[in-house]
């Protein structure tokens, strides 16, 4: 049995900022009894990874330092079925490429690795068991429910795809399968996610519980086409690339209901300012490797305590410091801070985040081996005229190439 | 390459009294090339096989006789979805038990069995390559397309099961992974082979040939429910049995539109007669072992040579003998032949045909344990106390217990 204060302490800190959470209980019970709660995310390694990632890796970072099992389901099978022109050797470069980049950025901020691991779809998604549970699932699921539960995450085309119909099915067997006491995802899987309550105890497994972020707008905001190379920040973009993406971003003086800085400084830099600011103090949770995480929080050195965030003023009239995004938020919507200054201060936070995740990333040698073997330059030139008859795959931007319905298995918040 | 008089010969015999083929040419230059074709044809172990199944037997003996390499699916996967309340060990007795009835149709009937094997789904249908084949193809057909493809054969309720919509797909990668030239079944099946002509080519496979029987309605006609046990009659019944069975059939004087006894005296007792005829003659493509299927034809004695059926009258008025189905069916709507003559003449011809069929069967112990542990009696006392609380399987009568819609794979025309 654990403490009463341990639980709560435990609880609190997995179910911070979510938007909901469904078999609270549940969770409760297993941190009572002192048992290490499970869990499971999943993505498919399709286009390249994005900092829109960002939202559901902190959440994570967050399960982790609890102490949760963590499970990465990275859906190689989802991803060769998105995009059946991709062959099989591209998808599993691009999921070790996934993989080095996720598990680099909680090794840059200090956040225990130990309960981590990354799970490949192929390993059991194409086992006997799992597919005759999958026919199983068929004599029971109707249509109509099926339809239903993948409404927000399925693409709604005139003539649905099948895929789409088997689609929920697969994402409930997936908890059943990766052995887990709750899921996490966006809340747009919230249909997704009841639909597995609803089935998996008619297989005869337990229902799991759900535990949803909410949904975060992406990072560019208004209405830049995503086929633009310049609508979303890699994760090893350098400062300049940064810098001439975040100059193009929508951000409108007061305007604080369309603002996707505003909305990524909320999800993802100020919860990373407080983690670093935690990790300074030397709170649990972390990594106890010497060094390891221990990077500037988004906050001026002579901030007053508890600054999460200080946006700084290029024309003068000196910094800000705020204890909370609501003070922010507040302070923009009331023209107290111009967008060019919010700009700039999310840019600098940004190219610190993504400071020592490229450090780390470009020490390792396979790491950078599987992200040019995955996303090969479209442009390069075949080496001899023999190879020129070896397709070269194009890949489409992150988030494209959806030519077939079966989505992405993600947590459905990672546009920025 | 074959002589065109064998070509001719051997595509006439697989072709004979077929509804429909597609794909003909297919067929003719496999058999101008001197290959051997090779067909499937599906069934799901679920209910007792009752003497419908005749139907699509008595072609599959042509298709023998003319040397092509049958495999009979026995797709045990589909009949365990089918009722999800049968365990797995019962299916495997179902199994069991419909090879040992289907193997011993052919061998009664003296047909050679040496290129006729037995296939359980199971072997194949949960792999991982049919598994991801059956992904890929839910990415490419619609719900649209995979609803009409079933129309006929899937069972259609207010609430569509998913099982329903991937039923067609499942058919089609059949023909792939048995590896077979064309696969045979009731033209009821017709849409799920033209959906399999489309999609296989669009999986990289080859498009088969289909060769469609016609449906023949039930032997038993009327409205007889079929919970009624005696609606169908077993292949292992007794002749007293039969007699009771074929008493309550449907049989209205001059009326040859809505008449059981005249279907399956066309669709089987006619085939089977001929068979046994070209058998006596010493004609090709049978057992060269001796005395096999050397049964007497439904033929009286001093019947005129090319007779293929006698009618005898127990009321008097001497037999007619018929040289074809057609010459038979004219005299039953001209009220030449009495009900009560067709009833007994057909049940004659039916306790024939199961007569060799029963005596080879009761000899093997394998089979006959089969069929005891296939079938339980519902009604048994359960051996001991303890035992009171297994679940005793109630197996539904022949063609029910369809509460799942994945409909069982067979060629349609097995309702007698």
């Amino acid at each position: 049995m654990a403490s009463a204060d341990d639980v709560e302490r435990k609880y609190n800190l997995i179910t911070s900022r979510l938007q909901e959470v469904l078999g609270a209980d549940q969770i409760k019970s297993i941190l009572a009894e002192g048992r290490t709660p499970k869990c499971y995310w999943g993505t498919a390694p399709t286009g390249r990874p994005h900092i829109g990632y960002f939202v559901p890796l902190i959440k994570i970072a967050d399960f982790l330092r609890a102490g949760v099992e963590v499970k990465i389901l990275l859906a190689d099978v989802h991803a060769f079925l998105d995009n059946l022109k991709a062959p099989l050797d591209l998808v599993a470069h691009r999921t070790k490429y996934y993989e080095c980049i996720l598990r680099t950025v909680f090794t840059s901020l200090g956040i225990p690795t130990s309960k981590l691991t990354f799970v490949k779809g192929s390993e059991y998604q194409l086992s006997k068991d799992y597919s005759l549970d999958v026919y199983k699932l068929s004599t029971l699921v109707t249509e109509h429910d099926a339809k239903k539960a993948g409404a927000e995450v399925v693409k709604q085309v005139e003539s649905p795809l099948l895929s789409g119909l088997l689609y929920p099915g697969l994402q409930a067997l997936d908890e059943q399968y990766l052995d887990v006491d709750f899921q996490f995802g966006g809340v747009d899987q919230r249909k997704i996610f009841t639909f597995a309550e609803l089935y998996l105890p008619r297989l005869g497994y337990s229902k799991r519980a759900h535990l949803m972020n909410p949904m975060v707008p992406g990072l560019m905001g208004g209405k830049m086409s995503s086929s633009d190379p310049d609508s979303k920040i890699d994760f090893l973009d350098p400062p300049e690339v940064v810098k001439r993406k975040i100059r193009k971003a929508f951000c409108e003086e007061g305007n604080v209901s369309e603002n996707g800085l505003l909305a990524f400084l909320e999800a993802v830099l100020i919860p990373v300012s407080q983690l670093r600011l935690e990790r300074l103090r030397g709170e649990g949770g972390f990594d106890v490797q010497e060094g390891v995480g221990l990077y500037k929080p988004f906050v001026a050195d002579d901030a007053p305590e508890g600054t999460v965030f200080t946006i700084t003023r290029e024309k003068g009239g000196g910094p800000s410091h705020y204890k909370s995004y609501e003070e922010l938020k507040d302070d923009f919507a009331a023209k107290k801070i111009h967008p060019g200054d919010l700009k700039a201060s999310v840019r600098d936070a940004i190219i610190s985040l993504l400071g020592p995740i490229q450090a780390t990333f470009l020490e390792n040698e396979e790491c950078k081996q599987a992200e040019r073997l995955a996303y090969p330059d479209p442009n390069a030139k075949p080496e001899t005229k023999k190879k020129k008859k070896e397709k070269v795959y194009h890949p489409p931007p992150p988030g494209k190439g959806k030519n077939v319905q079966l989505p992405s298995q993600t947590s459905g918040n990672l546009e920025p």
